[in-house]
């Protein structure tokens, strides 16, 4: 299978992006996780981007705050699929760095999820790579199955307690 | 090769979604159009999602304006990635068909673009399509191409003209 | 008396939730409490709100945050009153949520209330249930009269602590 | 059957809260339409609101723009459900009309629609009085089948047309 | 002296509007502090700002949270001027409080001061007053040379630590 | 009786600032307009607020967009109550000119009215010379009887319309 | 004298963009201007901003609209200054471009001007310029000087005309 | 070298400015720093300003919060470049002082950071700074690569713990 890049801007992203990470283990699939900055190591970026299908990626996921670039820079480089996470920061509750990953001008996409939304970015390269790969569908039909039954046991204790 | 499937919360929307249609059509990629209301016709929305795999679609793009619940609703009924377009409409700039579609809940990814972002939303979902399919990667690298080119030739006549 | 159906998107929104829950119990308007999800459990929400008259509801108030669109949602499977409950989650403060409810299409109305305003919610279906139930419109102006002492209460309060 | 009070701030709103009418009209309920300022004719306001249980009137429908005070002053004086439908004006595109709409204290809902949403306060105020008037209710089951048709004869347009 | 009247709309907005109070009290204004609802105790709204004048008011200083109409609902009722203080609330970070304040329609004004900005709402009162009171004018005069010699020095102390 | 000052930042202010001029004219209250840059001719605005009150002025009102600091720079030179007009300008909505202009530090308060709420500047302007003047506090209570009794009329024209 | 880069995502930014070539011109700073695009030609970007220094320029200015990456991307390849101008795009007025452009990471600055607000960006480069260039400074002195007279003029001709 | 002024318009943003004092201390670049408020001490400002240039200072620093004026007064003053640094207060999480400090009219620019981007604001100054001075310009280049450094080595890091 292909494998997913998960590209943080900073350390102070992982615990939003661990979710990402483990939503990824749990559906089995194969991921490398780096701390890449697309304005302190923008070469790296670059590099990254550039040779990522070449490597063996099928997904990229970029998680970044504020003036969010990450993902916008690195979907610059590549014809891959880009993920974008955009993270609160301790300014505008998240407004800046979503307005920053989704407003790409046109002919350069990146595929943002919600606010600190980590755990969905690993859902949604599932998604794509499941296009070609009935196994990691049949994975997420059972997650969607699992989730169901969640909130109906959710709702039969709340209905218990009342 | 599988389908793309563009779904547009009404008839106004089309303007805008043109714009992803021609894209598709550049890139060969098979698509279907539809006006399908998550609120008007939500058992028709609930139908084709349900069913937009075994029918033979890959990719669901769906553009809505306002509270556009349009993009969740569809993904609510299946496991193939769902991208979603905010339309502008008469108030509120763009924000509030932004914030409904990307602000969704763990479990249930939609693949934001840009407000408006129609051509883009083409383009991800042939990303997707491309992770399968050398035939249109290469189609997409030579868009990339195309595009650098078409930025160089603007530079070399703003530079003539100045 | 027609029952109301307080539905919640998550069980993270019961907090917020038990305001509306009690306000309702000491009108003694009879209710039902139910976790549905408009995105994890789309089919349940599409069976309560399609029996929610035949059931015998006569209002549903729905809670949800982020991209809310579980009000809308049940809004589209019947023609008996919907209000909407946005809940402030961890980003946005609440706009989104409040963007998402209230930002209908023609057609399919949902009666918003404030973010968080799950006490006004059960006020407002009491209104609506008052139109036909003189005994609650009579608990209605007690309340009313109520508030009205409290308030004056809390003025002489301050004005001997002055 | 009880009617509806349609009250706007400013004869400017009349060109938003004709559809209001409009819709009052297809759906044979009987309406008033008054011009009342909260703020340039507050004793009109108090009077109407103090009255209309009395003089006849189920639900008040209340347009402002701004600073739009009107619905939560007439909810003040009134245990009637109290709809309001914030106007965009010049500036702020609404979001000043739809925040001082909706975010009223607790103890007094005002039942906000969309910005400029003037059908929806009157399907919201007929999906209040069908509660008791099956007749109503009828009528909105059948606007409900013919928003479907319209929106599925639409669809069939687009692809004869694409 | 006339008298400043200042309303708070709920006792939780004391913590704020006592440094409004405090301001008053070191300029030796007299003034009145009450707790009116807008909406819960309208009629006490009407009946107070009506009388304020011939009860020997001059400046009537308004705080309220969230749809906070209090102030444009005294100023619907008085031509005394209004000054209102915006306070902020649970959700919107306050930007709903000002808005509803400042945007009144035209004919009716409402003097807004910033975001919980309780004591400049004190000392633009006391600027009104001043304007026919050389005393009080003195008092502002040198309450501004206090405030310029309270940043010289806290300037002197920074540079003395650094 | 004390002037008015009316400043505005640009001249292309004036279009708005008119509505103001011609409100003090009905009133009869004496005024001079200028054009005084806060960051073009700071002196300028240094000198003429700094003798503003030994010149005959009671209040100045200051009109300005964008980064619209020219009424708190007016405030920073004298204790006369300053009312701030923001002034909407090509971006933003005149949003960025509301917050400079409200949200003044403690000390240094600006009396701000609705964006672009020109009209309102002016009656402000009334109700506070009218502290001591009670031939300008009359014609402010014929203005609100004016307005009370023009709203009546419009009411009595839509009913005739409808 | 070094020489001022202007870079413009997109050759639509040119009508916004004109303004700062033209007080660049008036101010005999030498320029060149580029249509580079930092997600269509990323090397491009990449290779400009590596040689600028190199290549004689002084100072980067850079326009772009929506998730206007385009000064943080230069900024990372240079320690030259890099001047940001967020261009107001067809949606949310100006404000993704804004935040897109400032909330830039620690370590790498871009130096933001106000929304389309070209000329100050020539004029900034300027002054970053004549701080070794006293011939360049006194012009600075002078254009201050010619605003200060411009607008005093236009206070003259205001209190001729009213 | 000229001095670079760091003037903050209270004590209560010296937490945050701090930030930049240590940067410049790190760069060796000399600076003095002030408290100096544009509402409080306006004529201090002035003289500031007005004579920074005289006594050898290059650029100049500003932070503040709120109606954040500090910044473009300091600005009319001078023709030396004046840094912005927006600061996050206890309402509006930066917003206000961030438009209040870039939304500057033409003439009069204000190389606006990040909101809280103490740091950047040091770095920016220094890149201006360095335009005729190698031996700082180096150590900016040396700066940038030790970040980079930092950020392969947190990689590293981060991959030895996954």
């Amino acid at each position: 299978m292909k494998k997913v890049a998960v590209i943080m801007g900073s350390d102070s992203d992982l615990p939003v992006v661990e979710k990402c990470l483990n939503q990824l283990k749990k559906l089995d699939i194969p991921y490398e996780a780096h701390i890449i900055s697309a304005h302190r190591t923008p070469m790296l970026a670059h590099d990254f981007a550039s040779n990522a299908k070449a490597n063996g990626f099928g997904v990229i996921i970029a998680a970044a705050g504020k003036a969010a670039h990450l993902a916008g820079v690195l979907a610059a480089y590549t014809t891959l699929p880009v993920i974008g996470i955009p993270i609160k920061s301790s300014t505008m509750d998240g407004l800046d760095s979503l307005l920053s990953m989704v407003q790409m001008p046109s002919g350069i996409p990146v595929a943002t999820v919600a606010i600190d939304g980590a755990q969905n970015a690993a859902l949604l390269a599932a998604q794509m790579l499941a296009l070609s790969d009935e196994t990691l569908a049949g994975k997420l039909e059972a997650f969607k199955a699992e989730m169901e039954a969640g909130v109906i046991e959710k709702d039969r204790k709340l209905n218990e307690s009342l």
